[in-house]
């Protein structure tokens, strides 16, 4: 860990605890950093997993044997969406199981770094969706997301870093991260060298919405403490798949309206969970940790086909009105579909919203 | 764990722990148990090993997944020799990583229930040389020994086993189990039936032997504890021949006249582990514990060419000369070659025994 992480994940633990110190976009000199790592976003299809256990292990526990910094692993139904460094991804042997999206992706981050007061509670994606998810999606800028515990990744194409820049500069001072500094960026070109587009409509394309009844929480663990867990994490991500040999009873059937959803992230030391009640109770419930508030969170699972990874407005979709609401919201974005978390108590209308938009998309 | 494993595990543990009260060979009536698994000998080569990756970690650490109830693992510098019962041989896919001895092996277990006084100290293979290793050899039995820290296991090919019960019923009370019951067991013929081979000289091939620096030693575990050692395990298991990125210092070169030996078995709900003491600093201090004297062990490993599994006598070969000198030893036979554990202190005496017998064979 360079000082400089430190540093920022510092002030995003303080915003996450105390949101009233959080800037709002419209006052703003927030800080957009561009951080040090070069991600593959891959796909390992689910009979396939248990060929990629011994790399996948590597990863996520033997710390001293890989120079990874930059991991995370997400079981849907569909597939598990591993994302991760240069370093990780070379671990991935190429075979018929793995799909690899063919672009460099570029995690930024917003850091909060002032004592601005803000009109916002909501924290996730909801809190960038003005300042920089809409933006993106009027430039035609892809973005995926991937929201953790601590922070809120946001993953741009490098061949779109340019007009990345470009967009956010007004809006942020811009910082990208190289061994362990914080190096200012600007556009490449004089400030109106980039050319914008204009404040037409935006109108993405209404995806279908799926709603599961499972419960998530968002999680956490001391990093010391992940080998305690170790054969527990081992087993759900591995062999959940695989009936109990030794259980007396009879597995329960699988419930309708449930899906299976479970990530796991490791980045620059920092460990992030996301999972269903069901899940979690299968942990020792002194290790993993979760907000003071302990709340639990819906899934909206947007996408009724694959989404691929060009289409741009995808996230915008649903940050937006969230953001009118000021409903807080965790992204994660996977191989085929993106997901958002929503509080629990807020899932009435966020499907009402969500409904709504469907019927007549709004103009921006 | 059925209840007559219960009382036989007790009564071996009583007797490592106060080996005067172990029965003579030639007063006794101990019993032999032909224990209720029918296993299979098999080798993953070593580059393969990453393949098994997830049929192992679910037969070590899974318990919950798996009927499998006999199984072992042991590195060596030529491959990884697994010892499983059938439950556990369906979780490993054929490939050309795996070897597969043809045979269905059985377990022998030989049980002191009295209150015979004994006149030797010595434990493990020396113990039975007399009574076991050395009339079987003289039947051409060819068995396959896998000490534990608890007990010591004969396996014999199960196609042997009515040579086995009728060159042993003179000597031992048997009893097969049988779905938790001991059932007693004689020669399938009349007495005489069994033609056996009669005092002639046992001259067994005279193998050459190796004896490497290391010192190792065996411990246990309480099968409650697996799961905070698991990270280390896996790490020493699965990841010891990949470099640590982590470390600062350049990896220290293999010493030569050490030999990389590992063996970690879980055996009707017991764990014993077998390694060296370089191996030994990477795991906790508290979670492994040894026998009370906490003796040191080295390695005599015997066999120039890997040795098949048809002939008799390599155990016997080196058994009497340790049970002429009553000097305790473990013996663990892998897919190529056997080893040989002694006590530390007695390394010189045994070195210049075997070296004796290379000059002029015995005859017993």
């Amino acid at each position: 860990m360079h000082g400089t992480d430190w540093r920022v994940w510092f002030a995003l633990e303080e915003e996450r605890k105390e949101p009233g110190r959080e800037r709002d976009h419209q006052t703003t000199t927030m800080d957009l950093h561009i951080l040090d790592h070069r991600l593959r976003v891959t796909s390992i299809s689910k009979n396939g997993l248990e060929n990629y256990t011994h790399p996948l292990i590597k990863l996520i526990f033997l710390r001293n044997r890989t120079r990874c910094k930059f991991f995370s692993l997400t079981e849907t139904p569909e597939n598990y969406t591993v994302v991760l460094d240069e370093e990780g991804f070379k671990e991935l042997q190429a075979s018929e199981d793995l799909q690899v999206e063919g672009s460099v992706w570029l995690p930024l981050n917003v850091v909060s770094n002032g004592n601005a007061s803000s009109s916002s509670q909501a924290v996730g994606v909801t809190k960038i969706a003005r300042s920089v998810i809409a933006p993106l999606a009027q430039q035609h800028v892809s973005v995926f997301m991937l929201s953790t515990y601590q922070t809120d990744f946001i993953l741009v194409k490098e061949k779109d870093l340019s007009v990345v820049i470009g967009t956010l500069e007004e809006e942020f001072d811009i910082f990208r991260e190289v061994g362990g500094e914080s190096v200012p960026v600007h556009s490449p070109c004089e400030p109106n060298g980039f050319q914008k587009n204009g404040k037409e409509a935006l109108q993405p394309t209404v995806h279908p919405v799926l709603i599961p009844l499972n419960q998530f929480c968002v999680m956490s663990l001391d990093p010391d403490t992940l080998p305690a867990i170790a054969t527990t994490l081992i087993d759900v991500l591995f062999y959940s798949n695989s009936p109990k040999e030794g259980a007396s009873s009879a597995p329960s059937p699988p419930e309708l309206d449930r899906v299976k959803f479970f990530s796991f992230s490791l980045i620059d030391g920092y460990i992030s969970l996301v999972m269903d009640t069901e899940a979690q109770r299968q942990f020792p419930a002194d290790l993993l940790f979760t907000s003071s508030s302990g709340e639990l969170w819906r899934m909206v699972r947007i996408g009724g086909q694959p989404l691929g990874f060009d289409e741009c407005g995808i996230v915008a979709q649903i940050s937006q009105p969230l953001a009118e609401s000021d409903i807080s919201a965790y992204y994660i974005s996977t191989f085929s579909f993106d997901h958002a978390l929503v509080p629990e108590e807020d899932i009435v209308s966020v499907t009402a919203v969500l409904q709504q938009q469907r019927k007549e998309p709004a103009a921006s």
